[in-house]
Protein backbone atom coordinates (compact mmCIF):
# COMPACT_ATOMS: atom_id res chain seq x y z
CA UNK A 1 0.00 0.00 0.00
CA UNK A 2 0.93 3.51 -0.42
CA UNK A 3 0.08 4.64 2.45
CA UNK A 4 0.14 3.04 6.33
CA UNK A 5 -4.42 2.42 6.09
CA UNK A 6 -6.07 3.49 9.23
CA UNK A 7 -8.37 1.24 10.54
CA UNK A 8 -11.24 2.78 13.09
CA UNK A 9 -12.19 -0.19 15.30
CA UNK A 10 -12.97 -1.31 18.63
CA UNK A 11 -11.37 -3.95 20.11
CA UNK A 12 -14.45 -5.91 21.03
CA UNK A 13 -16.43 -4.84 17.68
CA UNK A 14 -16.67 -8.27 15.56
CA UNK A 15 -17.31 -6.17 12.39
CA UNK A 16 -13.51 -4.39 13.01
CA UNK A 17 -12.06 -8.15 14.35
CA UNK A 18 -13.06 -9.47 10.62
CA UNK A 19 -11.38 -6.69 8.87
CA UNK A 20 -7.88 -6.70 11.34
CA UNK A 21 -7.82 -11.06 10.21
CA UNK A 22 -8.21 -9.76 6.90
CA UNK A 23 -5.58 -7.21 6.84
CA UNK A 24 -2.96 -9.37 9.01
CA UNK A 25 -3.54 -12.71 6.73
CA UNK A 26 -2.86 -10.47 3.87
CA UNK A 27 0.26 -9.07 5.05
CA UNK A 28 -0.64 -5.65 5.01
CA UNK A 29 0.61 -3.26 7.85
CA UNK A 30 -2.10 -0.83 9.29
CA UNK A 31 -2.83 1.96 11.75
CA UNK A 32 -5.35 1.48 14.62
CA UNK A 33 -8.15 4.35 15.20
CA UNK A 34 -9.98 3.26 18.55
CA UNK A 35 -13.65 4.10 18.62
CA UNK A 36 -15.10 3.60 22.23
CA UNK A 37 -18.85 1.63 21.79
CA UNK A 38 -19.91 1.30 24.74
CA UNK A 39 -18.82 5.08 25.21
CA UNK A 40 -21.20 6.20 21.92
CA UNK A 41 -17.71 7.45 20.47
CA UNK A 42 -18.80 6.17 16.74
CA UNK A 43 -21.38 8.72 17.10
CA UNK A 44 -19.32 11.55 17.69
CA UNK A 45 -19.09 14.26 15.13
CA UNK A 46 -15.57 13.63 14.05
CA UNK A 47 -16.18 9.97 12.96
CA UNK A 48 -19.38 10.66 11.82
CA UNK A 49 -18.01 12.94 9.44
CA UNK A 50 -15.91 10.00 7.94
CA UNK A 51 -18.91 6.97 8.36
CA UNK A 52 -22.23 8.38 8.27
CA UNK A 53 -23.90 5.15 9.23
CA UNK A 54 -21.85 5.39 12.59
CA UNK A 55 -20.89 2.37 12.16
CA UNK A 56 -17.52 0.80 13.09
CA UNK A 57 -15.32 -0.20 11.33
CA UNK A 58 -14.21 2.01 8.66
CA UNK A 59 -11.17 1.56 6.41
CA UNK A 60 -9.26 5.01 5.47
CA UNK A 61 -6.91 4.00 2.79
CA UNK A 62 -5.74 5.65 -0.76
CA UNK A 63 -7.36 8.97 0.12
CA UNK A 64 -10.48 7.28 0.50
CA UNK A 65 -12.71 6.01 3.16
CA UNK A 66 -14.50 2.15 3.21
CA UNK A 67 -16.87 1.29 5.21
CA UNK A 68 -19.01 -1.90 6.02
CA UNK A 69 -16.76 -4.93 6.87
CA UNK A 70 -17.20 -7.68 4.28
CA UNK A 71 -17.25 -4.81 1.33
CA UNK A 72 -13.66 -4.10 2.90
CA UNK A 73 -12.79 -7.44 2.92
CA UNK A 74 -13.98 -7.43 -0.54
CA UNK A 75 -11.96 -4.86 -0.92
CA UNK A 76 -8.46 -6.39 0.51
CA UNK A 77 -9.32 -9.26 -1.27
CA UNK A 78 -9.35 -7.43 -4.75
CA UNK A 79 -6.14 -5.29 -4.13
CA UNK A 80 -4.08 -7.66 -2.42
CA UNK A 81 -4.61 -11.30 -3.91
CA UNK A 82 -2.38 -13.07 -2.04
CA UNK A 83 -3.69 -15.45 -0.26
CA UNK A 84 -6.92 -15.38 -1.81
CA UNK A 85 -9.55 -15.43 0.57
CA UNK A 86 -12.53 -16.50 -1.71
CA UNK A 87 -11.93 -19.69 -4.08
CA UNK A 88 -11.98 -19.34 -7.93
CA UNK A 89 -15.23 -20.93 -9.07
CA UNK A 90 -18.34 -19.24 -9.18
CA UNK A 91 -20.81 -21.22 -7.26
CA UNK A 92 -17.99 -21.92 -4.35
CA UNK A 93 -17.39 -18.14 -3.95
CA UNK A 94 -21.44 -17.80 -3.90
CA UNK A 95 -21.14 -20.51 -0.87
CA UNK A 96 -18.22 -19.07 0.74
CA UNK A 97 -19.92 -15.51 0.40
CA UNK A 98 -23.51 -17.06 1.67
CA UNK A 99 -21.77 -18.33 4.76
CA UNK A 100 -20.06 -14.96 5.18
CA UNK A 101 -23.37 -13.21 5.03
CA UNK A 102 -25.42 -15.47 6.91
CA UNK A 103 -23.35 -14.29 9.97
CA UNK A 104 -23.18 -10.54 8.34
CA UNK A 105 -26.64 -10.43 8.10
CA UNK A 106 -28.85 -12.37 10.04
CA UNK A 107 -27.04 -13.09 13.10
CA UNK A 108 -24.58 -10.30 13.96
CA UNK A 109 -27.13 -6.96 13.23
CA UNK A 110 -30.12 -8.69 15.60
CA UNK A 111 -27.87 -9.16 18.52
CA UNK A 112 -25.17 -6.36 18.10
CA UNK A 113 -25.21 -3.61 20.69
CA UNK A 114 -27.67 -1.18 19.35
CA UNK A 115 -30.34 -3.50 18.81
CA UNK A 116 -30.14 -4.68 22.02
CA UNK A 117 -29.95 -1.27 23.92
CA UNK A 118 -33.32 -0.95 21.73
CA UNK A 119 -35.14 -4.13 23.36
CA UNK A 120 -33.82 -1.99 26.82
CA UNK A 121 -35.44 1.11 26.08
CA UNK A 122 -38.51 -0.74 25.36
CA UNK A 123 -38.66 -2.22 29.11
CA UNK A 124 -37.10 -5.45 28.20
CA UNK A 125 -34.94 -6.55 31.38
CA UNK A 126 -31.15 -8.11 31.39
CA UNK A 127 -32.56 -11.56 30.91
CA UNK A 128 -34.85 -10.92 28.22
CA UNK A 129 -31.99 -9.22 26.18
CA UNK A 130 -29.48 -12.25 26.87
CA UNK A 131 -32.44 -14.67 25.77
CA UNK A 132 -32.64 -12.38 22.55
CA UNK A 133 -28.93 -13.08 22.10
CA UNK A 134 -28.44 -15.64 22.62
CA UNK A 135 -31.39 -17.14 19.94
CA UNK A 136 -30.06 -15.22 17.68
CA UNK A 137 -26.90 -17.15 17.77
CA UNK A 138 -27.70 -20.03 18.45
CA UNK A 139 -30.51 -20.12 15.39
CA UNK A 140 -27.48 -18.55 13.43
CA UNK A 141 -25.29 -20.63 13.77
CA UNK A 142 -27.32 -24.01 13.55
CA UNK A 143 -27.69 -22.63 9.74
CA UNK A 144 -23.97 -22.06 9.75
CA UNK A 145 -23.22 -25.25 10.35
CA UNK A 146 -25.77 -26.71 8.36
CA UNK A 147 -24.11 -24.75 5.36
CA UNK A 148 -21.27 -26.63 5.88
CA UNK A 149 -22.34 -30.37 6.39
CA UNK A 150 -20.62 -32.74 4.45
CA UNK A 151 -17.66 -30.36 3.51
CA UNK A 152 -14.15 -30.89 4.88
CA UNK A 153 -12.02 -29.00 7.37
CA UNK A 154 -10.22 -28.15 9.02
CA UNK A 155 -11.88 -24.58 7.70
CA UNK A 156 -15.08 -23.64 6.54
CA UNK A 157 -14.83 -24.81 3.34
CA UNK A 158 -11.29 -27.22 3.23
CA UNK A 159 -7.80 -26.89 3.90
CA UNK A 160 -7.80 -23.08 2.56
CA UNK A 161 -9.07 -20.15 5.04
CA UNK A 162 -11.69 -17.85 3.38
CA UNK A 163 -14.05 -15.06 4.15
CA UNK A 164 -16.37 -17.70 6.04
CA UNK A 165 -13.55 -18.28 8.51
CA UNK A 166 -13.00 -14.57 8.72
CA UNK A 167 -16.58 -14.02 9.90
CA UNK A 168 -17.05 -17.26 11.53
CA UNK A 169 -13.89 -16.50 14.37
CA UNK A 170 -15.60 -13.17 15.36
CA UNK A 171 -18.94 -15.05 15.46
CA UNK A 172 -17.80 -17.42 17.86
CA UNK A 173 -16.11 -15.06 20.41
CA UNK A 174 -19.01 -13.28 20.81
CA UNK A 175 -21.46 -16.75 21.49
CA UNK A 176 -18.98 -17.08 24.08
CA UNK A 177 -19.66 -13.46 25.77
CA UNK A 178 -23.35 -14.26 25.62
CA UNK A 179 -23.01 -17.66 27.62
CA UNK A 180 -24.05 -19.76 24.33
CA UNK A 181 -22.99 -23.58 24.44
CA UNK A 182 -21.22 -24.05 21.33
CA UNK A 183 -22.99 -27.26 19.92
CA UNK A 184 -21.24 -27.49 16.59
CA UNK A 185 -17.92 -29.23 16.31
CA UNK A 186 -17.13 -28.52 13.05
CA UNK A 187 -17.52 -24.80 13.30
CA UNK A 188 -15.34 -24.97 16.58
CA UNK A 189 -12.83 -26.87 14.73
CA UNK A 190 -12.79 -24.12 12.14
CA UNK A 191 -12.45 -21.52 14.66
CA UNK A 192 -9.34 -23.69 16.36
CA UNK A 193 -7.29 -24.11 12.91
CA UNK A 194 -8.02 -20.54 12.43
CA UNK A 195 -6.73 -19.26 15.90
CA UNK A 196 -3.68 -21.43 15.28
CA UNK A 197 -2.68 -18.81 12.69
CA UNK A 198 -0.69 -15.74 14.19
CA UNK A 199 -3.07 -13.90 11.70
CA UNK A 200 -5.71 -14.71 13.68
CA UNK A 201 -4.47 -14.41 17.21
CA UNK A 202 -3.10 -10.74 16.69
CA UNK A 203 -6.85 -10.03 15.25
CA UNK A 204 -8.27 -11.06 18.37
CA UNK A 205 -10.15 -8.89 20.63
CA UNK A 206 -7.63 -9.72 23.99
CA UNK A 207 -4.77 -8.91 21.99
CA UNK A 208 -5.89 -5.27 20.89
CA UNK A 209 -4.06 -2.09 22.65
CA UNK A 210 -7.51 -0.99 23.82
CA UNK A 211 -8.82 -4.26 25.38
CA UNK A 212 -9.92 -3.91 29.19
CA UNK B 1 -27.65 -20.94 -18.79
CA UNK B 2 -27.91 -24.28 -19.27
CA UNK B 3 -30.65 -25.28 -17.20
CA UNK B 4 -33.48 -22.51 -16.31
CA UNK B 5 -32.81 -21.91 -12.95
CA UNK B 6 -35.54 -21.79 -10.48
CA UNK B 7 -35.94 -18.96 -8.20
CA UNK B 8 -37.41 -19.55 -4.58
CA UNK B 9 -39.34 -16.72 -3.62
CA UNK B 10 -42.28 -14.86 -2.21
CA UNK B 11 -43.71 -11.69 -4.14
CA UNK B 12 -43.17 -9.52 -0.92
CA UNK B 13 -39.79 -10.72 0.50
CA UNK B 14 -37.37 -7.79 -0.24
CA UNK B 15 -34.28 -9.99 -0.45
CA UNK B 16 -36.06 -11.88 -3.61
CA UNK B 17 -37.16 -8.88 -5.00
CA UNK B 18 -33.47 -7.80 -5.61
CA UNK B 19 -32.28 -11.38 -7.38
CA UNK B 20 -35.79 -11.24 -9.40
CA UNK B 21 -34.56 -7.59 -10.43
CA UNK B 22 -30.88 -8.89 -11.41
CA UNK B 23 -31.80 -11.82 -13.39
CA UNK B 24 -34.13 -9.02 -15.24
CA UNK B 25 -31.18 -7.22 -15.99
CA UNK B 26 -29.12 -9.77 -17.27
CA UNK B 27 -31.81 -11.29 -19.33
CA UNK B 28 -32.06 -14.51 -17.93
CA UNK B 29 -34.79 -16.49 -17.79
CA UNK B 30 -36.34 -18.13 -14.11
CA UNK B 31 -38.78 -20.33 -12.83
CA UNK B 32 -40.67 -19.28 -9.56
CA UNK B 33 -41.40 -21.27 -6.56
CA UNK B 34 -43.44 -19.53 -4.08
CA UNK B 35 -43.10 -19.78 -0.31
CA UNK B 36 -46.07 -18.02 1.52
CA UNK B 37 -43.29 -16.20 3.97
CA UNK B 38 -46.37 -14.88 6.32
CA UNK B 39 -47.60 -18.68 6.49
CA UNK B 40 -44.54 -20.01 7.35
CA UNK B 41 -43.60 -22.11 4.10
CA UNK B 42 -40.11 -21.38 3.81
CA UNK B 43 -39.68 -23.37 7.33
CA UNK B 44 -40.95 -26.36 5.64
CA UNK B 45 -38.74 -29.67 5.04
CA UNK B 46 -38.76 -29.77 1.82
CA UNK B 47 -37.50 -26.34 1.76
CA UNK B 48 -35.26 -26.60 4.90
CA UNK B 49 -33.80 -29.49 2.91
CA UNK B 50 -32.82 -27.02 0.13
CA UNK B 51 -31.68 -23.71 2.29
CA UNK B 52 -31.25 -24.78 5.84
CA UNK B 53 -31.37 -20.66 6.86
CA UNK B 54 -35.18 -21.30 5.85
CA UNK B 55 -35.11 -17.61 4.64
CA UNK B 56 -35.64 -16.88 0.92
CA UNK B 57 -34.54 -16.90 -1.67
CA UNK B 58 -32.62 -19.29 -2.84
CA UNK B 59 -31.63 -19.63 -6.49
CA UNK B 60 -31.24 -23.56 -7.75
CA UNK B 61 -28.82 -23.14 -10.98
CA UNK B 62 -26.23 -25.35 -12.26
CA UNK B 63 -27.69 -29.00 -10.16
CA UNK B 64 -26.77 -26.16 -6.95
CA UNK B 65 -28.83 -24.23 -4.61
CA UNK B 66 -27.53 -20.80 -3.91
CA UNK B 67 -28.62 -18.60 -1.21
CA UNK B 68 -28.52 -14.97 0.69
CA UNK B 69 -29.17 -12.74 -2.27
CA UNK B 70 -26.31 -10.59 -2.31
CA UNK B 71 -24.29 -13.86 -2.48
CA UNK B 72 -26.36 -14.75 -5.57
CA UNK B 73 -26.54 -11.13 -7.11
CA UNK B 74 -22.50 -11.35 -6.91
CA UNK B 75 -22.72 -14.73 -8.72
CA UNK B 76 -25.06 -13.68 -11.52
CA UNK B 77 -22.75 -10.67 -12.15
CA UNK B 78 -19.57 -12.85 -12.20
CA UNK B 79 -21.21 -15.44 -14.10
CA UNK B 80 -22.89 -13.00 -16.50
CA UNK B 81 -21.18 -9.80 -16.46
CA UNK B 82 -23.22 -7.98 -19.11
CA UNK B 83 -24.33 -5.35 -17.86
CA UNK B 84 -22.23 -5.18 -15.24
CA UNK B 85 -23.66 -4.02 -11.64
CA UNK B 86 -20.57 -3.39 -10.26
CA UNK B 87 -17.49 -0.92 -11.15
CA UNK B 88 -14.34 -1.80 -12.53
CA UNK B 89 -12.12 0.35 -9.63
CA UNK B 90 -11.94 -1.45 -6.55
CA UNK B 91 -12.67 1.42 -4.39
CA UNK B 92 -15.73 2.34 -6.63
CA UNK B 93 -16.71 -1.43 -6.22
CA UNK B 94 -16.08 -1.05 -1.97
CA UNK B 95 -18.57 1.92 -2.04
CA UNK B 96 -21.77 0.08 -3.84
CA UNK B 97 -20.71 -3.08 -2.03
CA UNK B 98 -21.08 -1.00 1.32
CA UNK B 99 -24.48 0.89 0.32
CA UNK B 100 -25.69 -2.78 -0.89
CA UNK B 101 -24.70 -3.88 3.00
CA UNK B 102 -25.77 -1.34 4.72
CA UNK B 103 -29.41 -1.45 3.73
CA UNK B 104 -28.62 -6.10 3.49
CA UNK B 105 -26.92 -6.15 7.15
CA UNK B 106 -28.53 -2.39 9.05
CA UNK B 107 -31.63 -2.73 8.27
CA UNK B 108 -33.43 -5.61 6.11
CA UNK B 109 -32.58 -7.97 8.66
CA UNK B 110 -33.78 -5.75 11.46
CA UNK B 111 -37.21 -4.87 10.10
CA UNK B 112 -37.83 -8.01 8.62
CA UNK B 113 -41.10 -10.46 9.52
CA UNK B 114 -39.08 -12.76 11.89
CA UNK B 115 -37.69 -9.71 14.22
CA UNK B 116 -41.16 -7.93 14.42
CA UNK B 117 -42.48 -11.71 14.80
CA UNK B 118 -40.23 -12.31 17.94
CA UNK B 119 -40.58 -8.36 19.61
CA UNK B 120 -44.68 -9.40 19.44
CA UNK B 121 -43.63 -12.73 21.62
CA UNK B 122 -42.40 -10.35 23.50
CA UNK B 123 -45.27 -8.64 24.46
CA UNK B 124 -44.61 -5.27 22.43
CA UNK B 125 -47.69 -3.78 20.53
CA UNK B 126 -48.20 -3.32 17.08
CA UNK B 127 -48.11 0.46 17.56
CA UNK B 128 -44.26 -0.47 19.23
CA UNK B 129 -43.36 -3.08 16.71
CA UNK B 130 -44.15 -0.09 13.74
CA UNK B 131 -42.33 2.15 15.33
CA UNK B 132 -39.20 -0.42 15.82
CA UNK B 133 -40.12 -0.97 12.11
CA UNK B 134 -40.41 2.72 10.98
CA UNK B 135 -37.11 4.11 13.03
CA UNK B 136 -35.00 0.79 11.55
CA UNK B 137 -36.03 2.03 8.27
CA UNK B 138 -35.28 5.87 8.64
CA UNK B 139 -32.23 5.34 10.38
CA UNK B 140 -31.01 3.16 7.99
CA UNK B 141 -31.91 5.09 5.12
CA UNK B 142 -30.64 8.05 6.60
CA UNK B 143 -26.92 6.79 6.25
CA UNK B 144 -27.77 5.45 3.15
CA UNK B 145 -28.19 8.78 1.82
CA UNK B 146 -25.26 10.35 2.87
CA UNK B 147 -23.16 7.48 1.62
CA UNK B 148 -24.18 8.89 -1.65
CA UNK B 149 -24.11 12.42 -0.84
CA UNK B 150 -22.40 14.96 -3.57
CA UNK B 151 -22.68 12.21 -6.12
CA UNK B 152 -23.93 12.28 -9.57
CA UNK B 153 -27.46 10.91 -10.62
CA UNK B 154 -30.20 9.04 -11.93
CA UNK B 155 -28.85 6.55 -10.25
CA UNK B 156 -27.48 5.86 -6.82
CA UNK B 157 -23.81 5.65 -8.50
CA UNK B 158 -24.18 7.72 -11.48
CA UNK B 159 -25.17 7.19 -14.86
CA UNK B 160 -25.35 3.49 -14.47
CA UNK B 161 -27.56 0.70 -12.55
CA UNK B 162 -25.30 -0.74 -9.89
CA UNK B 163 -26.20 -3.02 -6.95
CA UNK B 164 -27.09 -0.43 -4.83
CA UNK B 165 -29.94 0.18 -6.90
CA UNK B 166 -30.89 -3.04 -6.40
CA UNK B 167 -30.86 -2.99 -2.93
CA UNK B 168 -32.74 0.61 -2.83
CA UNK B 169 -35.62 0.02 -4.84
CA UNK B 170 -36.72 -3.03 -2.49
CA UNK B 171 -36.00 -1.51 0.49
CA UNK B 172 -38.43 2.08 -0.53
CA UNK B 173 -40.96 -0.42 -1.29
CA UNK B 174 -40.74 -1.61 1.93
CA UNK B 175 -40.23 2.04 4.15
CA UNK B 176 -44.12 2.66 1.98
CA UNK B 177 -45.48 0.03 3.94
CA UNK B 178 -44.73 0.54 6.97
CA UNK B 179 -45.36 3.98 6.47
CA UNK B 180 -42.26 5.75 6.42
CA UNK B 181 -42.08 9.39 4.60
CA UNK B 182 -39.47 9.40 1.89
CA UNK B 183 -37.75 12.45 2.46
CA UNK B 184 -34.54 11.54 0.88
CA UNK B 185 -35.04 12.76 -2.48
CA UNK B 186 -32.06 11.47 -3.92
CA UNK B 187 -32.81 7.86 -3.08
CA UNK B 188 -36.90 8.71 -4.39
CA UNK B 189 -34.94 9.62 -7.83
CA UNK B 190 -32.33 6.67 -8.11
CA UNK B 191 -35.72 4.23 -7.55
CA UNK B 192 -38.08 6.63 -10.19
CA UNK B 193 -35.12 5.68 -12.39
CA UNK B 194 -34.99 2.53 -11.59
CA UNK B 195 -38.48 1.85 -11.85
CA UNK B 196 -38.61 3.34 -15.71
CA UNK B 197 -36.92 0.18 -16.27
CA UNK B 198 -38.62 -3.16 -17.58
CA UNK B 199 -36.28 -5.34 -16.05
CA UNK B 200 -37.21 -3.32 -12.55
CA UNK B 201 -41.30 -3.49 -13.17
CA UNK B 202 -41.09 -7.32 -13.68
CA UNK B 203 -39.39 -7.34 -10.59
CA UNK B 204 -41.72 -5.92 -8.25
CA UNK B 205 -43.94 -7.14 -5.87
CA UNK B 206 -47.13 -6.50 -7.39
CA UNK B 207 -45.93 -7.90 -10.57
CA UNK B 208 -45.55 -11.66 -9.41
CA UNK B 209 -47.92 -14.18 -9.85
CA UNK B 210 -48.35 -15.40 -5.75
CA UNK B 211 -49.29 -11.25 -5.31
CA UNK B 212 -52.43 -10.95 -3.25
Amino acid sequence: MADTPILHGYYRSSASYRVRAVLNLKGLGYADAFHHLRKGEQRAPGYLALNPQGLLPALETEGDVLTQSLAICEYLDEVYPTPPLLPADPVARAKVRAFALAIACDIHPVQNLKVLARLRALGLDEAQVSLWAATTIEDGLDACDALIAGGRGPYCFGDTVTLADVFLVPQLYNARRFGVALRWPRLVAAEAACLAMPAFRAAAPDAQPDAE
